[in-house]
């Protein structure tokens, strides 16, 4: 296989992509959102702001890039658990890929839950994000209104996202901190023990 | 028992004060911290601005002043738990205040948790915060390094407050709130059955 100068050029193009997401992400837990700057951006990345804009017009719009993939793995499981059969296998479904999404990118969570330009980007980037926390609810606690169901749900979701990104936890290896957050969920919602 | 006019007024200005900070709560969870302004806050109270200045300066004091009796109480509770003998005792202790205080100021949790403005006006306002938080986990977790525990303990501290203070639970009695929570928090923690 041979690439032709315009496959080489976006290829390099896709990567400084990817590394202007991975530093941006850094920047940001280190500074915060609203501490970080496109130039400082640009000069922890060795390139011009032009550069930077040649791919992101605006910081919210690199906020949203960062938390994409994450947000469009937990879509997919959420996706995959909806078609199962059975409620307890779509909750040991979602339940095991949230888990997994929230240790992977704990440091995007982290952020999340600390820094308000992250929500604020995020709506705007993600408009059917509500319509997906609904769905993740829907799972978990049953389309019945059961509260207690209910509420036992929305504190797993929120109990296992804010101690997945929290500090404290961060030196925990990702096999230790998924096995125990894991616990936390099905002592939460029941279903299969693992 | 007869009040001079010192007294009417020292109880005069207390009114005003009271009336202001529950005037600056509605308003807050309106419109946002940011979104509130000390002119709006006069405004609807009938008062001028100087009369708001009187009792506070910036609108951080009153973020402050608001947060802090929830805040009192809960330090009141941690102090009376670190009291008790035996952990189950404490830990009880804690739970049942703990989730009794968000659900009588679930208004104020709410603000909180979603609010970045009022984060940043307690970090300044209540210092020892992170100290008595810290004493809260250790209750909860024990003083051991026992991750198990530490990480359930993190999640129902978080799991608690953030769904004591979500706006879908908002309608629901505090009696049947209460005892969700504390089902939440059983589950997670161990400890007696209600």
């Amino acid at each position: 296989m041979t690439a032709g100068p315009a496959a080489v050029t976006a290829s390099g193009q896709e990567d400084t992509r990817t590394r202007l997401l991975a530093t941006a992400l850094r920047l940001f837990t280190e500074h915060g959102v609203e501490g970080t700057s496109l130039q400082m951006i640009a000069d922890a990345l060795g390139v011009t702001k032009a550069a930077v804009y040649y791919h992101f017009k605006t910081k919210d719009e690199i906020t949203g890039a960062v938390a994409e993939p994450g947000l469009r793995e937990l879509e997919l499981v959420v996706e995959e658990a909806s078609r199962l059969r059975g409620r307890n296998a779509r909750l040991d479904h979602l339940l095991t890929g949230f888990v997994d999404i929230v240790v992977r990118h704990r440091t995007l969570v982290a952020l999340f839950s600390r820094d308000p330009g992250v929500t604020r980007a995020l709506t705007a980037s993600w408009l059917d994000r509500e319509s997906f926390s609904v769905r993740m609810m829907e799972i978990f606690a049953g389309s019945e209104a059961d509260v207690t169901r209910a509420i036992a749900a929305h504190a797993a979701i929120t109990g296992i996202a804010l101690t997945g990104g929290a500090p404290q936890f961060a030196d925990l290896d990702d096999e230790t901190l998924r096995a125990h957050l894991l616990g936390v969920g099905r002592r939460l919602l029941g279903g299969r023990r693992g």
